[in-house]
């Protein structure tokens, strides 16, 4: 059988080489449990402190300001509950309806306790405006949570904006950024935000192991207690090898930024191109400023579900939302929230490329999509 | 430099060469998203159900009653957290003070936030009775939490005991067996617990993964919402390469317990035995029903510290305390509850032998020990 065409990249991205040959000697010599003062924890705490650093620098922030969890889901259910339960009298959240699970079931399960959660709709482009936020938030909100980039449409939101008229109210500020940390420019200084999730095999290091970044003097409670690790806001032995793998990783990534998105962006020009020329009746969903080489397509009257199914047995690999949906056969509530008619929600598949596809790539799966779709 | 002698495997172990093995594929090559429906992500997807089949035989469970986590510290916080939350009205916990961090440091936190929580005595032997909890347990108990062994000095706790007399008044039962999966055997449906805590780092797994067992039907709140992984009780991403290499480990451990066991014990009278001999002054802690290697010495009038940066210096490589205690200087809580005498608390170090160790590494630990203490 030949190569498999991978594009589910937002879904996760391959294990990048240079992070694995990072990783190894943590597995196999440099295994002491890094919170013990002896000489055979040196290399991993060593290790540890440099990971930092690096994650710091890649998103302009300060290595103390980093705090390893395992993974955005982790990231952004400490956050949300370790804000809000530092808060008792004083404990609304103010989200949108295009957020991932990870924040919406925290949010109502926070409900659920409770505290209340508003809501916020985002436009059919898939994005919240400054407009809704100035509508929803009261002088009750504790925390306002907006993704940087969307997974399942890739539209990205107007962060620094929304930030900026949270703190004009005295409410932070935080962002899911899973899938724009290492796809696009990130600068929590400029941006000023207070919270920030991200998960390392998006972005080409390995699973299960992420950060939050928490700005400084900004306060949260542990969501893991235990032992004194992460300064005593996450407790657990750190996942040494996979911190490794994660700061390799993604310096890998922000060093050659500018030069994948602008590869990236040219993959997906010429698969949107391409796609026109075969005559198949399509609608991009999320086509405004949106995270390099996320492609959502819908295809009217068609079966997303099934158009998958036959990409996956012709090679290709695509999604057809959230990866964490995928075993529910309903309109994705984002798709739902853009207001995307149902004739065509149905029939939507989630194509996301990296910097590791080829033109050769595209050119093959539009010439695929055109064998499964024109019959 | 020759071979350091590592004597902390309390603290972490070595990770099993097989294991590693079993891990690089889904690094290198099966990199694909397990909640994914299309094939390539049939590999992690069935190595993942393959792991849990592998974990809940060496524990006598059924496989749909493992949860995977990040380790030992996140299972011991969900299950405080999540059944104390499931049961607003109801919803004290009856535990010990000898207990590790992960769970001494949750139940603070859940203190703080309105929920009663007693803590049992540990006798001077490091173990909890049953009169113990015979006496703490009221009718508004909802869970009792009590570790199978001992971190600092190794003592095995009457779990089914406990157990039986919790669930004679209707509480549930939940264990930190963080340090005993892999060490002693463990068999969850003959101690008919309802919860157990387990982290793979401690039997020669990878860092950074470890499970919760969930009795079936025993109703608990998820602790990290948002995808439908693990039945939807813990999302995110699974950490594929570490829960193959944690099945591994385990299953390699447990099918060479009876002999590690007998080994591990010889190692350990070797080493008292020869310590005795050289007229050295010290107390042995949790001298009684204990985990093979776990050996907490105390020398009176000495200080741990000291004996530990002397042994370091000389190449071996052991524990004062927790792991997770390294960096406060006082006795530690375990210690304290056992009334070991200040004057021989402070001059506590533990040396922690595992299957890896040699009688020849015994022999050199005690020599070395005789150069430290008798000057």
């Amino acid at each position: 059988m030949a190569r498999l065409i991978y594009a589910d990249n937002a879904a996760t991205t391959e294990l990048d080489a240079d992070a694995f040959k990072a990783m190894t000697p943590f597995f196999l010599t440099e295994y002491g449990n890094p919170s013990q003062p002896y000489s055979f924890a040196r290399m991993p705490k060593k290790a540890i402190k440099e990971a930092r650093e690096v994650i710091a620098k890649c998103i302009h922030a300060e290595p103390d300001e980093i705090y390893f969890t395992s993974g955005g889901t982790e990231s952004n259910n400490w956050v949300l509950n370790g804000t809000t339960y530092l808060n008792h009298t004083h404990g609304a959240i103010v989200t949108d309806n295009i957020e991932h699970h990870a924040i919406l079931r925290t949010c109502e399960s926070i409900e659920r306790r409770g505290y209340p959660v508003a809501y916020m709709f985002a436009d059919n482009d898939g994005i919240v405006q400054r407009k809704a936020l100035e509508s929803f938030l009261t002088n009750k909100a504790n925390l306002v949570s907006v993704m940087t980039a969307n997974n399942e449409v890739g539209t990205i939101q107007p962060i620094k904006e929304l930030c900026d008229f949270a703190h004009s109210k005295g409410v932070m500020f935080h962002t899911d950024a899973v899938q724009a940390v290492g796809h696009i420019p990130i600068d929590v200084k400029d941006l000023d935000i207070d919270f920030l999730s991200a998960s390392a095999h998006k972005f080409n290091g390995p699973k299960g192991i992420g950060f939050l970044y928490i700005k400084r003097g900004i306060k949260i409670l542990p969501y893991l207690c235990g032992g004194g690790q992460e300064k005593g806001l996450r407790a657990g032995t750190e996942n040494v090898a996979a911190i490794v793998g994660m700061a390799t990783a993604l310096q890998k990534n922000v060093i050659n930024l500018s030069a994948n998105i602008e590869y990236v962006r040219n993959l997906e020009t010429e698969l949107l191109k391409l796609l026109s020329q075969t005559g198949i009746e399509f609608k991009r969903n999320g086509a405004g400023e949106h995270v390099p080489g996320n492609i959502s397509l819908s295809f009217r009257g068609k079966d997303g579900e099934m158009i998958l199914h036959r990409l996956d047995l012709m090679g290709v690999i695509v999604s057809t939302g959230a990866a964490c949906d995928s075993k529910e056969i309903k309109v994705s509530h984002v798709l739902e929230a853009m207001k995307v008619p149902k004739e065509y929600a149905l029939g939507t598949i989630r194509i996301s490329l990296s910097k590791d596809n080829t033109f050769k790539e595209v050119e093959q799966i539009v010439n695929i999509l055109r064998q499964i779709l024109i019959t």
